[in-house]
């Protein structure tokens, strides 16, 4: 499909006026719908009402529209964009020339900003529902670091305050990251931490823990929800905050589009599923009104491997079990990573939309071992000039394996894949890969099976 | 000039085809030239033969060349810098709304590496004639650790040894940046070092110093000269690195050309002047030559204010005194500024090129405190978005001052600066600034007499 004849260049940006206006909803899409939020209390679906004592109005709607396709972009977030965006589609001739693969590789480069990835397209929408609606701040939890400094940016444009709870090991590995978000004017804290009454709960039951994106979860929607004029906001995992990301997908495909690509796989390393999410909406919408096909990758690690050794079921989305229950690939709420270096993916759950998606086979997905995926993210860094952040390298990993598989066969194959941030804060990481003192804890299936004991009967 | 009836986007990106092919030479323009090199036992001019154990043949050539305008770009260069390049020239809309004022506010970001600067620039075009003379490798100095980052990231791709001196007081404050050379595969030595005789002499006379860029380049010409197959590179000061850099300003005034902007004040800090010497490039070349008229400001800190307190006379570039002698606004070779967190401009002189010009009245200059500049770069990361590097701080110091004064005055001037680089690495400063515990030392009268009474007698 791909129109070889106009030379496409390195790197694709699309001009101002070719912006996405519309997020993209793929659950319009999905003829079998994502199961519903469930009140842990009652067992039945989530209402609006029980909703917004936790997300600000707007987002909850968002949260529970599963048929409206689109949404429109308030003018004030596209101009934001504007400001970051659009990201680049770039054409990795260097990595195909080195792997001598007859494939086509395409990232879509979602880096160039200070938050170092593509969080800040969901915390600009976030911080700015929350403001419409007249709110004092936003509380959220971060791993690695890359959602708390998206809201703290989006946060300090808007003039919101903004609380984070950090989760601890990635607190003590990236202390330059609690810099960027004090500078942007947030309040940090690691989790889990005695400001909450389930951080003070989990210390007492997980005494030493470095803590997980679960229990930050926990502590962040306590500190919401114990006091006037705030909401909580979630970087990921959220049906909502893939509808924000669908925007990576809506600039790739215009972008490909323009230039007559089409892409055979495509391939994103899933935490939550925001980034995967969001980049494979607009194709997998394709896909699901039959329109065109594409295979669909999802990575992770093999330390936190969800989608690949989870369960399909009923669960909290976070440790403290404050948070409604949500059907997904998870590893259970009790499940606390080993200490891998990619944060953002140490989450025990995914994305309700994504686990239903893959449930139904219509995505893959593996996982991959630490070390390799830094010896990819090594070698990307080399041979196409940009430092990878960790989770992104998992995606990176992937694609490589699969333009080598091209190799072989000779078959020229178009990969996409989501560079979804940079590694600048990850050096910490980099410094153990670099003196090959890099370990990673792969879960025994007698430590998944306490883990899934421990699932909430539904 | 403006023509405003084009709707100007928030980031202007050149496509590929527009993108430079070669280096403008601003000295060709320049009717009383920059003093040539000296030697400093002969005070004789260095020639080709004397500067070629130190530089590769190529460079040496573009060093001493003040007659020809332009410079091929060789086509591998160019393809390197398709992977990064072109880089934005941004309306600052934002920053122009919140300084309520009516002058119209540019910046051409070089950021989006990840060597985080301009640097990568000049490194690639370095390490590529290296190369094509057949060496092994390569030394340099790094203040920041934005050169050498750029230099390990261009040796890394074209497969060169690197060998980095990186000033101690840097290496101390920025142990990622260390890590970053690294997994670029390059050697990093803190410096003074122990490794090279003028290190332990530097050692010996100034037990405890944190070092200074000085110092370093000392301890790189010697490593670099005392073994086979190696040259030194240089990131800044010297008239063939103005030359590469040139590719900033050419960029931004096609650019600014397609879209009918013409500025009238353009800023940039100023360290050793690759940065501001490469923006101003192709405007003051036009000024020389009568067709046009443009203010240009060089922004330089008050702890090492060159051009704004020091003298223009002969100097050694290094602390150590191993290389040639060059005329130019200098502290003394032997003044080792305070721990100004600004590293890249901690550097005792500047340009020959840039000191000639500004002592032609062509330039203006001032220097700003770095309480002050870390402050503007904190209203500049909450209001554009990207946290600045302290050095390009500077400039955004000075813009923002121009801006207010416009405000007063009502006019509406358009206002242009360079943003050199991302603050992504200087966390720890601005932790001290997010702590009240900045501090800087301004030199006194009495401390650069001192300095000034070891200057060589020319």
């Amino acid at each position: 499909m791909n129109n070889e004849t106009k030379k496409i260049p390195y790197k694709i940006y699309l001009e101002e006026h070719e912006m996405p206006t519309q997020y993209y909803n793929v659950r319009a899409d999905m003829k079998k719908k994502p199961a519903p939020l469930l009140n842990p209390g009652t067992l039945q679906p989530m209402t609006f009402d029980e909703l917004r004592g936790v997300f600000c109005d707007e987002l909850v709607k968002q949260e529970l529209d599963d048929t409206t396709a689109y949404f429109d972009i308030p003018q004030e977030i596209q101009e934001f964009y504007k400001m970051y965006r659009p990201a680049p589609l770039v054409r990795a001739y260097c990595l195909e020339e080195r792997l001598q693969t007859p494939a086509k590789i395409y990232y879509k480069f979602e880096g160039n900003n200070t938050s170092g990835s593509h969080k800040l397209n969901s915390a600009i929408a976030q911080a700015y529902y929350a403001k419409e609606q007249g709110l004092k701040g936003v509380t959220t939890e971060t791993g690695a670091g890359q959602w708390g400094t998206a809201l703290s940016m989006a946060c300090a444009y808007l003039g919101l305050d903004c609380d984070v709870y950090m989760v601890k090991v990635s607190y003590e590995q990236k202390p330059f990251r609690r810099e960027v978000m004090r500078t942007y004017g947030a309040k940090v804290t690691p989790s889990p931490s005695e400001s909450t009454a389930v951080g003070r709960k989990i210390l007492a039951d997980h005494p030493g823990t470095t803590g997980s994106l679960g229990c930050a979860i926990s502590e962040a929607v306590e500190a919401a929800t114990s006091r006037e004029g705030y909401r909580y906001v979630l970087g990921s995992v959220l049906s909502q905050v893939l509808l924000h990301q669908s925007i990576i997908g809506l600039e790739t495909k215009t972008a490909m589009d323009k230039y007559g690509i089409t892409p055979d796989i495509i391939i994103g390393c899933a935490g939550g599923g925001s980034n995967l999410g969001g980049l494979i909406s607009p194709f997998m919408g394709e896909k699901l009104r039959g329109e065109k096909d594409y295979r669909f990758i999802a990575v992770e690690p093999a330390s936190c491997p969800s989608l690949t050794r989870g369960k399909y079921a009923y669960d909290f989305c976070d440790t403290g079990m404050v948070c409604p229950l949500s059907k997904m690939y998870t590893l259970g709420s009790g499940f606390i990573p080993s200490a891998n270096h990619a944060g953002g993916l140490r989450y025990h759950g995914m994305s309700s939309v994504l686990s239903e998606l893959y449930d139904q086979g219509l995505i893959e997905a593996r996982s991959v071992e630490q070390t390799e995926v830094f010896k990819a993210a090594e070698d990307f860094a080399r041979i196409e000039g940009i430092l990878p952040a960790p989770e992104s390298s998992h995606a990176i990993k992937a694609a490589m394996d699969e333009a080598l598989k091209c190799k072989e066969t000779g078959e020229e194959k178009t990969i996409l894949f989501g560079l979804t941030g940079t590694g600048y804060f990850d050096l910490k990481a980099y410094e153990q890969f670099n003196n090959g003192q890099m370990s990673d804890h792969i879960p025994t299936d007698e430590e998944l099976q306490i883990s899934f004991d421990g699932l909430p009967r539904v």
